[in-house]
């Protein structure tokens, strides 16, 4: 794998991805391109105890180009976008529009107790995939999934050495229904100057499980899953994809690898390997969902695209003694789900989920599992 | 105000409110309606430590009907809906296909520790707010605004006694956009057998705010918003409404009454007679958010109608001794809310949201409790 990394016109970070180590990444960004300010504040709610990015510049950010505007395609016949090179394996760059930057110029704004407000800093990076724009993750090989691994993994590591970062988010929205603004396939990270609440709560609740039990709450759920079967969707010898007891979407998969780790930096080889090849058949699962048999059994037919959402929970940046307390309970994994529930409906966050985060799932886990298991067998 | 309790075929309650004392609801429900079994139940998730409702057998609930064929309208002309007078006010039954019912009967599901299961028990009822299909709440009389806030009152008195239920939402979905299958004028209310993750939340902060400053924490937010005032879009003698500083949503608005109160029931006749009118305002602020100027300026026009989530907040069940502690610490109040956040775009919960429970919000609430101050000006 090699590494290369580059500046844009407007000083932003470019890094190239390469499975060959003979990759040469020599183009330069000719666009006039103006440095941005990013005007992202931090603000937190006092009610619910948790930070909210403000970030009202966004509204201008670049919404549904057509395909010849792609700014993630390469730089080809004469025109030029984000990514320098005329073709590239895996690029990752940091968001032109960011909502969290390294040195964001808050509007001033007056905040009175019990109100606070703090410069939203952190890191937004994209990542793409691949640098065919018609391609989806699903159809990646799985060579390429690993050089993605590789780049979730190093960006880990360098944005986890950032001064303000405390935690590192790396996740695919996928589909117009998600709110995806750009076809091409890619992910991002962010790069919080916070633990997440959700985090901050799964963290809270391993802690009382350690407490009552002695024993590590995601172990403890993982082999449950595995000792009762009903709801495992695949099992490798290294990772396990279930669909939770408690789903709270309709099709909603945990890939959880067997050894306990904290982050995506202690996976190993062996790991690493199997996931290629498992999260690629997962997805592949995914769009089978929502296909019609008549074009999964047509020839040379694509099949439908559930639009979904894959997040890696990983362990808070500051671990261990004076780090965040109970950090090293948490365990690397994956949550993959969509909000389809079935061909043409879609799963709302309305009142019970948005009010009171109540979440209503009509579809039950054991179904989601078995419709999992039977689309590609 | 006269209330009319009846019942319907299959043995769901039904219930009238009329302003008149002296209205005359004795229609019978002549359809040969089954009784429905209710398949729901509640999961516990152990990371999150919250319960989910499964309740699989929501699929099949009607979905768009044509508007000859809706159910929340009367009946009326032959045809048979699921109010048996052929004229109302506001009307409260309990849901054909509810998330939670007094007696389920869960399918049976292995739960191992660290999962749980229990039966979903409560109530979901539905609120028709007139018997007019093509009107929106912000069509409402102040009067037959006084007839809603009777009923949700009431119905707060109600569920409140039921044996399993630990607290009472009133809520409103409006719009195709956040997934209402019906569009007749309608809310809902759901009578929990849990406190929800969101109040449970609030209760926290509140419980630590008085452990510090030995205040109320709804009350120093409210005093801290009223003495900035740049984020008030409309004040009462009674009642302000404002965009919180940390705002979630792009046009968000909590209302709450100067005189801290946990409930509904609380509230005296000055404070009822104002919502009705501060409320009102509010709404029809929110349909014009959207609407093009020429169409504002035109005769006979119609203003756009915008999706919202209307959620009232109010207090656990069981308070003071040997109940939830800090109950007493919540006030009640509304958070309105809109998913759109400028002209044919809405805000969606991707990755960040919904994976880490961090939003990004792109409009400064500033700007949005101007917008919403000036649009009706």
């Amino acid at each position: 794998m090699k590494k290369t990394s580059t500046r844009l016109a407007d000083g932003r970070e470019l890094i190239y991805y390469d499975s060959r180590d003979d990759a040469v990444r020599s183009a330069e960004d000719l666009r006039p391109l103006p440095h941005t300010e990013t005007l992202s504040e931090l603000r937190h709610d006092p009610v619910l105890d948790e930070w909210v990015v403000v970030a009202a510049h966004r509204q201008g950010r670049t919404y549904h180009p057509p395909a010849d505007e792609c700014p993630l395609c390469p730089s080809r016949d004469g025109r030029l976008s984000e990514i320098p090179e005329s073709d590239y394996e895996v690029v990752v760059f940091e968001n032109r529009f960011p909502s969290l930057a390294a040195h964001p110029h808050p509007e001033e704004v007056r905040a009175a107790p019990p109100n606070a407000i703090r410069p939203a800093a952190g890191r937004c990076e994209v990542v793409c995939f691949t640098s065919d724009h018609d391609a989806s993750f699903a159809d990646l090989s799985p060579r390429r999934v690993g050089t993605v691994l590789e780049a979730w993994t190093d960006r880990t590591a360098e944005l986890s050495t950032l001064p303000d970062v405390e935690q590192v988010f790396c996740f695919e929205n996928r589909g117009v229904e998600i709110g995806v603004t750009l076809e091409h396939p890619h992910g991002q990270i962010y790069a919080y100057p916070f633990v997440t609440p959700r985090t901050e709560r799964m963290i809270a609740t391993a802690v009382a499980h350690r407490a009552g039990t002695g024993r590590n709450l995601f172990e403890d759920q993982l082999e449950a899953e595995r000792r009762d079967g009903e709801r495992i969707v695949v099992a490798g010898e290294h990772w396990t994809a279930f669909v939770p007891f408690a789903a709270h979407w309709p099709y909603e998969v945990h890939v959880y690898p067997h050894r306990r780790v904290g982050d995506l930096l202690a996976l190993d080889d062996a790991e690493r390997e199997e996931f290629t090849h498992l999260y690629l058949d997962l997805l592949q699962r995914f769009d089978l969902l929502f296909t019609p048999h008549e074009a999964v059994d047509a020839v040379n037919s694509t099949p439908h695209r559930t639009p979904y959402i894959a997040a890696w929970h990983q362990a808070p940046v500051r671990r261990g003694p004076g780090g965040v307390e109970g950090a090293e309970e948490l365990a690397l994994h994956m949550e993959l789900f969509t909000i389809r529930r079935t061909v043409g409906k879609l799963k709302f966050l309305a009142g019970s989920e948005s009010g009171m985060d109540v979440f209503i799932n009509d579809v039950a886990p054991e179904h989601a599992a078995r419709r999992l298991r039977e689309v590609k067998a």
